[in-house]
């Protein structure tokens, strides 16, 4: 396709903490550009400044103060103006919209928590409607990505309080989701990001095209 | 039936600004404790810690921040969180919840809006469930309402801002939920407040034993 063409397509990044799909995005977002596509780079939980302001209510007090089911709703509120702010406009000024974590992220974590799943997946049938074209999961065993995080500051801490096995709970999670849904492409991680980077990006011009 | 008995009961209170639903609420929780019932006496938006830090964040700011379906989405999240901090707690002590709104002000206001009708009602059904066993619908005539509250301090410029127009769609969006829902109860609310409760009281022992 050619550049000036302005195809909208709507890409995400799903994995675990240290998984390294926050570069994978950047990198993505920055050959895009660089072959001349308008690209909006964005994430969640956040992503405009009313999800931020949710984000924060969330976050804020103690962290048992919200129920699975009142947590799903703030967040899917967060998305949906996540979704109408930021999202919507940018693929219909024709766009490409990368987003670093979207419904798959709680689809997984809100389905472990409160065994939610089904309640997630009708609210956000109800509620949300929008999936993206396409889904990177940045997939990484999770003892890698504690070795590779020993390194890096701010991490380590992260990766301790959630502990191995849950980060094990999440990968297989992201890997049952990713059985469920052909738009998500497993992305094998432990590789240089240099190579990984080059087959995303050619995974996403095959759509694109 | 005797008042030890413990008969747990949920009962809401509707109706537009000025119909005198406040006032009606308080006399029907009074009489009741008058009675040696357990009595807990709540409203929306609002009734628990989390639901008020909701309803703070979706009134503060530009009012046309919020879409109607992000609007819905906090809304059902303080609703999710007032029910399950304040009305069933209260429930499972075997008390008699009243509650100044509940859902039926959602499907009205909501519905109105963004015309959500359907999806409000599909929300509701996924992450709220609970409906009072019954609802007393104050029922006015806005003109009247307007008439009453002239006296009254701080009324008149809600209802000014609503303008008289909008209160008479309202009270026909609650007729209309009457219509449908036979656990709502029409209440003349045009008679003298005594009235009004002695029949208010006269449907709640009925519906108790």
């Amino acid at each position: 396709m050619s550049p000036s063409a302005q195809n909208g397509a709507f890409l995400s990044f799903e994995g675990i903490d240290g998984s390294g799909k926050s570069t994978q995005s950047r990198l993505l977002a920055q050959s895009l550009r660089d072959l001349g596509h308008p690209v909006t780079l964005t994430r969640e939980p956040g992503g405009s400044a009313g999800a931020e302001e949710i984000r924060a209510l969330v976050l804020q007090g103690d962290p048992d103060r919200w129920s699975a089911e009142t947590e799903l709703l703030l967040f899917t509120a967060a998305r949906r103006d996540h979704l109408e702010k930021t999202i919507r406009p940018a693929l219909a000024r024709g766009e490409i919209v990368i987003t670093d974590r979207f419904a798959d992220s709680t689809r997984m974590y809100q389905g472990l928590r409160g065994n939610l799943a089904s309640t997630v997946n009708s609210l956000h049938d109800l509620m949300i409607g929008t999936e993206p074209d396409l889904t990177f999961l940045v997939d990484l065993d999770p003892e890698t990505g504690l070795s590779r995080a020993l390194g890096r500051n701010g991490t380590e801490q992260r990766f301790e309080d959630m502990g191995l096995a849950v980060q094990k709970q999440m990968r297989a999670g992201f890997l049952a989701l990713a059985a469920l849904h052909p738009r998500i492409r497993i992305i094998d991680g432990a590789r240089d990001p240099a190579t990984i980077a080059a087959e995303i990006l050619s995974l996403t011009l095959a759509q694109l095209s």
